[in-house]
């Protein structure tokens, strides 16, 4: 084993590190307190700066415009980006535009690469993935009530989506809906399908508020009703009923880019933390810090980022090496494993800013309440949990 | 032992439980989604009910317009008001506003009963409470850098203080100014003053953008400046230096109060997770409530719930029956065991709920961003839990 | 609700705290290092002492010989008696023999009183109770393979059980064994049978080496092999299939004799780690108590076994007031909520004793091993969740 | 980053991974069962074996007659190792002896190798670390009142140690003496010497009861008290006040090899738990492992600890490539870390295993008892969490 970074690696990796100390961590307070939509100016200067840096969309293929870098290199540029939140936007490896880029690239035809892949990636268009419904739970996602029927050569979509991210303001959505209700398998009913979001019948009902924001533009999760809304079948991506299959790919890595994510929200708020522990005093001669109290909290989340930062890596250079089938145990282990991680880490950051802590004067609070989703997006901790100690079972179910 | 309530006092919980599901928790969206001030003219046609039930201001004794009940039988209607964001306030038993009727009740001379507590205690004003200071740990009280100086017959306050909540739309401020800095002790340096809102110097600052909310009127926490701010020495609550001895007063109710609050808050976010997990399908013929892993979090809540409630009341017994200074270590244990089984169950809640959870569709997301301060409040965990330790460790230093 | 304590079970209380620290925590040592067989002519030394208090078997009604008490006083008796090793053993109302005596006093013969049930109240000999079986799982009792097959006017029976707790020296066994493998209900196959235990056929295999230590006479867990172990019919005890009915009757008293047994395990550990932490230099000038890390274990524990306390005597007082069926959710609640609280104490006092901690210097090293079962005996913690959990779930169910 | 196992590597785990499965792990009942001094003519054919399969003292460099191994490729067969609790012993790795023949490769003269380090490496004697003292807080290894004064050539060494494991049996302690109290540094007032256990004044006082057993042999913790104990000046292991320095070297690879034997622990742990869950039936058609509260605790083992292993593991290499110094805060952030995952495995192993899980027909009862203890020597949790905030803390203060 070698846990060394090459010299290249490094170098991407401090120029990034400035790069968000420098331009993005100062934004922190205007994203905190403003829209999203009154920050996208500043935003797409910083965007600019990006590319100029030759480190735009960083997760993609060279031949895609990207770094070409392999899943762990990956990773670490996703943990320096998570420090801030707009660093995976600034970059264009943000969700859910980046995993919809990734399943472009692999299924979309030509026409289809040319109308959504190819701005997407220039950063000129946003697009959102409509999976999630009220009505179903979504931790079984082959529930759904959504249908594509296909009329002539159309598909006529009907349904109400939920937790469709950054909705507002895209300019597509990928939609997952029923196209063979009577397929045999339950994994083989449904198809994504690129609907633009100017088409009659895609009713954007609401911005969902959320931890008492309903948000705005790419910050925010709407609530969609498709209404008799029309698409050439020539949308569909991919096979018909493969759309299970293809939101699965999108999984491993997206996996990885949501993990490191977390563990730089995690080290940011560490930062903090322990900043603040080393420069509060509580009375004079006494910081913050001298207290065993405080000095539990930092040491319990040194170790634990650390543990979990390893972990994902780890996992990242396992799905590349043997793909994401052979690592099916630890890309579920990560997700409520991290998720946890960050929440006690942002829990403890808040506890030892005091009142501070709660007010928008830093990240932590957003963080705080937003990502609290973290623990139920992309499967909830039970779920993973569940699926992580089936699969541990089966090897001895196998063996008996 | 007699865990039984009497009648009376059976009669009038019930009273208020059917009050509180009826009238008050139908507000819970519009308080979530909407500013107080736009909520008030709902709120004060409830107070009209309150007061024709004659269950206003329960808190309080019977000779200032209230129930005259023991600690104990209010701490259970408390439980009962927690469940609703606006309770507290509809009753009027709301902080800091209780908590300063009751030292005004102790403190207050003939011309402030008149001017304060009597308008406060009618409902026709509110107050707030000015103590902490963005520039020392609140977690020390006695270190405070606003002054009181006498000039003539006014007091000259210069300061800052933040997290005065509350104060945006109050008649008037307790605040707390150090008045003797050559004191002996450090208990003895501050004295409190009842400072009018609309007094030249008192500067409202902004309210402090807490957990992504502003807030406004009584739900809200204000920075305020006070800035060459004059009121007669008259103002004066008390004698002078008397400050942290009235404040420690308003401690021990006020700790049950608060306790019995998160208690109410618990059970109406253990309701919320209970008839969620047994009417949410996960799949067809399997509730989520079927479901171990959400039958734990059912069962820990329940015991946790059950377990603080008792701790508390048994707090408020001793606290009437042997004084605040004997149950001072059951003072201190309440404030971070409960704080903790508080976030613990409305976390536990918002993962039952899923995605749903997150949103503002139910009041748990408004609690467990809002309520995240119960463990700072008020003295962080960390220095309660140092008060506990030490008392324990002096017996047996005393033994020795 | 009054939380006091009336002036005669204070008294006793405090000479039951006397005698339990001058006559029995000066055991501790002995007890550890020792075999219990031979501790016992001691202990016979302490039981006549009890006796001459007007003590003994606390746990029994006035007409049986006991003090009669109501279960909210017996378990502060039974809290005072967990400080010790052998405190319930002094007193005559230890496991299993206690709720042997109770079920024998509901249902035995006059033939059965003479025979088991007096010289049991009296000490001179003593029981166990056979129902675990090493081939079911313990969590689910209706599942049996021990039989009872009549042949004449006997019973033979056959089987395996174990966890069969003091069968080393009992004089009888309390067996349970299905009877009626064709009854509808699962709830209705098994009877309890008394069978001495020089009953040919009744074969103690072994006493089972638990936590490093098999354990002799009182103290120790038998397997034990029924091999055409035959006995008259007239010894079934209650009627036959009401085994699982006479079972659940020991449960809800039962329950709370252990739950406040190890509440006084804690509040012994309590004292002994608060006394190191006081007591013990760390460097000079500063002992371990100064530390924060220290303290916050003292001040979990405190709140943790208060609130603990509080709860088992609620659901004691309700079990009284209205029956086990009414108080079921309780009963089970406190099993697993206390036995956590045990556990966690234990593990804070060792961690504070460091190294002592984990020697027999302490009997905290005894209670950590051996009171590990406390999560597992009497339906593990995962058991006890479940049936919470379902009977909240139930309440909706049945709403809806 | 490579988290590759190379070849030669590969092939030699799994050497020793068969050799633990097929000729160790069937030891464990005997083990536990028996006194350690009955076992060790079995182990010592199984050393013969281990020395015939060329994989004797793995952690020695080649030219001491070991494997020569990197720090990460030894901590990988530590784990291995660490599956049976007598795995380390018979490859003859195992503490104290393998932190022993460390210091004396470095510090030895000539003629202490040939009498004390060469044997032990071939595995003809034992030794022990004899530093811990009973009146001493072990946190603080600085306090220390064994003395050993010079007269004419000799050493006079007086005082009370605890924790010297496996002086039972021993040949010689390296013990820990202050020798310099007047030494300005207070790390430089103690040297090591070698004692020979047969020189008069080494009076082994008692092995020490720990978890209810005394132990024997190697596996058991001695009281020693040093009277007038004499050995020559000559017996001083390195220079006169070094002993801190030289016990601080054994600290790092020392802790790579307990962590890493933690993690076999825990691995062997978890191997059992999911056996047992997939095969113990809980009724007719449903087993244990289909419970999702049973299954939590699968997945919480099976991520934490691989996160463990990895970050076990990166520490080995930051030492290998940076030396102790550059990753102090990492050496210290795995003992409570590991520690604290494998008592939680430990603990969720048992429960997962019921009545059986505290019985010894299992090691995990055995583990569960004994490796209590690693939250505790080596330095207690709470001093290596300590020592971490404080390191992370140092960094903002040299900043500001």
């Amino acid at each position: 084993m070698d846990f060394g970074i090459d010299d290249q690696q490094r170098k991407r990796l401090d120029t990034i590190a400035e790069f968000v100390r420098e331009e993005l961590e100062p934004l922190e307070s205007e994203f905190v307190g403003k829209s999203f939509r009154a920050l996208v100016p500043t935003l797409e200067e910083k965007r600019k700066k990006v590319k100029d840096l030759g480190l735009w969309a960083p997760h993609l293929p060279e031949e895609h415009g990207g770094l070409g870098l392999s899943l762990v290199d990956f990773g670490m540029i996703a943990e320096e980006l998570g420090r801030s939140p707009v660093g995976h936007y600034v970059f264009n490896c943000q969700a859910p535009d980046a995993g919809n880029m990734e399943i472009l690239i692999e299924h979309a035809t030509d026409e289809q690469r040319a109308k959504y892949l190819d701005p997407l990636v220039r950063g000129e268009i946003r697009s959102c993935f409509s999976m999630t419904e009220p009505e179903y739970a979504g931790a079984n996602p082959t529930q759904m009530g959504t249908t594509a029927v296909k009329d002539g050569d159309e598909y006529v979509i009907n349904g109400r989506k939920w937790f469709t991210s950054s909705a507002d303001g895209a300019s597509f959505a990928v939609v997952m809906a029923v196209t063979n209700p009577e397929a045999e398998s339950r994994y083989m009913k449904a198809s994504q399908i690129l609907v633009p979001t100017d088409t009659p019948g895609f009713n954007l009902v609401r911005n969902i508020s959320v931890m008492g924001e309903p948000g705005d533009d790419y910050a925010s999760h709407a609530e969609i009703v498709y209404d008799d809304c029309r698409v050439p079948i020539d949308n569909r991506l991919g096979p018909e009923g493969a759309g299970f299959m293809i939101a699965q790919q999108r999984l491993g890595p997206g996996r990885i880019h949501h993990c490191m994510r977390w563990i730089g929200i995690c080290e940011r708020a560490f930062e903090l933390m322990v900043e603040r522990a080393a420069t509060r005093e509580l009375y004079p001669g006494t910081m913050l810090g001298d207290k065993q109290m405080v000095q539990a909290k930092i040491a319990d989340s040194r170790a634990e980022i650390d543990a979990a930062r390893m972990l994902v890596l780890r996992t990242a250079w396992e799905i590349e090496r043997s793909g994401q089938k052979a690592a099916r145990i630890q890309i579920s282990a990560i997700k409520f494993y991290v998720a946890n991680v960050l929440q006690n880490v942002l829990d403890r950051a808040i506890q030892v800013h005091g009142g501070l802590g709660v007010t928008d004067d830093t990240p932590l609070a957003y963080w705080f309440r937003h990502e609290r989703a973290a623990r139920i997006y992309d499967g909830p901790d039970e779920v993973h949990k569940s699926q992580v100690a089936k699969k541990e079972l089966a090897k001895y179910r196998e063996d008996k």
